[in-house]
């Protein structure tokens, strides 16, 4: 149970504050500005309020991005367009601050931690910090067998939640970093919604067409081979998802139990808000989405949660650098709940202003 | 013509250099990340070392707003949500730093200044230096009248290319303040694309329908009275204009044949543009859109100048605001095509590397 006090806890969590978030709404209606001017930017202010229970809200300094690394047997039967030593050596990238995440992370201030949850590499080629709780080497090949054990889910949730109660972020951000990923994520998305491989399976970082074929089957197979298991979000985790995206749902649900708001990145990480939401109903309240990845399952799972993507750039880097590069809108939308003025402090007084058909509107 | 040594210079702009630029597309296609994975952010790097001859771009540091205010005549004729006695008001809210765009600024290290060209009060009412270089007190109701002699074009141009001419910014963006100049904007679009009123009038700061109504009338009634003046650039802004989009038109173009790079905002911004394309061809190279706004008119502006914003949150705030919220992307773009690790840098030699099939696909 890797030593962390707290382990995961399963179950409703509470909303965000309505009274906040009313009189955020409130307060962006008496800003200087013309009534909906802010557009989602507005709303983003709001939703932020809420989960604070704080008005103005206060700045979103403390930006935190947990990457959970791992790797999938689905990787061995020809479903990316990486081999699988790809992921370690990413892991070393993220650990050098080299990779693309890194670079959107250092330009707008989010600190990076790493977790090794099942990288398929020898522990002592990673440094110790990021492979101590490791759950095991490599998950299942979800086709044939199933990703975890009943232990090895509990452990991975654990770790995902013990990673969500650190600290006193402002903001959360789960990010995932695996070659194969993008199968179980589209896998347990097919499950949750009750669609079939035909809907959800993409291109994940580049494949040919008949690839993506192939992936298809290879998710097709592993919904028919888990068939009556979905319903049960924990069965689905242990069935069809990895170590990574356990402790990816652990997370995100988490947050939203502590009062922590969650940027959304693509694929893994909304298909892991989806069956956050399955293990802690109330959980979707806490999270806004990042950017739309060209994913088809994670346009699907973004529907059945509510969420709107903030960015839609075509980015599909993973690592949670979607959020990462959104993680500006939301300051900006504390920014501009918080310190602009309010109309009434910049109208002088009635007698003052102008005659106009239309001043009734401004105040 | 405000003690400026430099006037406004029309006429071809060199483009952005072609070889950076295909430098900087080498570079991103060299990095560690899966081809394509950074999407438009991928493109917006190479376009910005494209701009500043450089690979990979240096940061983004040095970025500037500049406010063009001024009043319109036609705000006396029922086309706006808002009386005119707002712009002065609103001028003093940049100038306290407490506008909605001051907040975005604050936030993301963005300078503000504002420049009265033609606002409708007594210049006592403002700080002198923002009111030094107005150049007439409201500009003329286009629907009725020119909203510029030539002399004051003239001189509204040299303002805007005075402002763009000053210090080393890394980045300028324009923004726009004056009840009632959407109509004027979008007059500029309509008569540049030749177009009619229905096409391009929207509800501004918000309007009703009746009132969108009566702005369309008035709107093809200034492209009808100056039917036949709408081909060359100057005549139109002289005739279809007003002061501060002439000096936001001059602002962007004098950016251009600086080699400084422009993050446009909604409708005035891009109407503005779309005459600096006119008045100094190959203008439009040096820009790129921040958002998308619900004005038609922005959009048709925006096709003819083959751009796509990077935000679309419906925000309609004008001041710049909607290029400000999007000033942390093009910083996005810059790090990581400066900052990621190159794929090479990563992989380990060829005989280390892994067997798997894909791996051609990674080298």
């Amino acid at each position: 149970m890797n030593g962390f006090v707290a382990g995961f806890v399963a179950g409703p969590v509470d909303p965000p504050d309505v009274q906040a978030a009313a009189a955020a709404a409130d307060r962006l209606e008496g800003l200087a500005t013309p009534p909906g001017a802010l557009g989602r930017l507005g709303d983003l202010g709001v939703w932020l309020a809420g989960c604070q229970g704080e008005v103005p809200p206060r700045a979103v300094d403390d930006v935190r991005l947990v990457i959970f690394a791992g790797d999938h047997g689905v990787a061995a039967h020809g479903v990316s367009a990486f081999p699988p030593s790809v992921t370690p050596l990413m892991v070393q990238t993220f650990v050098a601050g080299r990779a693309g995440v890194s670079a959107l992370a250092a330009a707008h201030g989010v600190a990076v931690r790493v977790l090794d949850l099942g990288v398929d590499c020898d522990p002592a080629d990673l440094p110790e910090e990021v492979t101590e709780r490791r759950v095991r080497r490599g998950s299942g090949a979800i086709h044939l067998e199933d990703a975890l054990t009943p232990a090895e889910l509990r452990e991975a949730l654990d770790v995902g939640a013990a990673a969500a109660a650190e600290g006193d972020p402002d903001l959360l951000i789960s990010g995932d970093m695996g070659i194969g990923n993008t199968t179980p994520a589209a896998a347990l998305v097919a499950a949750s919604l009750g669609l079939a491989a035909s809907d959800v399976t993409g291109i994940g970082t580049g494949i040919a067409d008949d690839v993506r074929r192939h992936k298809q089957a290879v998710v097709q197979q592993a919904l028919d081979r888990t068939r009556g298991r979905h319903d049960d979000p924990l069965e689905l985790l242990a069935a069809l998802g990895s170590a990574d995206l356990a402790a990816s749902s652990a997370f995100i649900a988490t947050a939203a139990r502590r009062g922590v708001p969650v940027l959304l990145d693509g694929l893994m990480a909304v298909a892991c808000a989806l069956v956050a939401e399955r293990l802690a109903p109330g959980t979707a309240a806490w999270c806004r989405a990042g950017h739309r990845s060209p994913e088809p399952a994670q346009a699907l799972a973004l529907a059945a949660l509510g969420l709107e993507p903030l960015l839609d750039l075509g980015m599909r880097l993973g690592e949670g650098s979607g959020a990462v590069a959104a993680v500006p809108l939301v300051r900006s939308a504390a920014a501009v709940l918080r310190d602009t003025a309010l109309l009434a402090d910049v109208l002088p007084p009635p007698d003052e202003a102008g005659t106009d058909a239309g001043d009734e509107q401004v105040s």
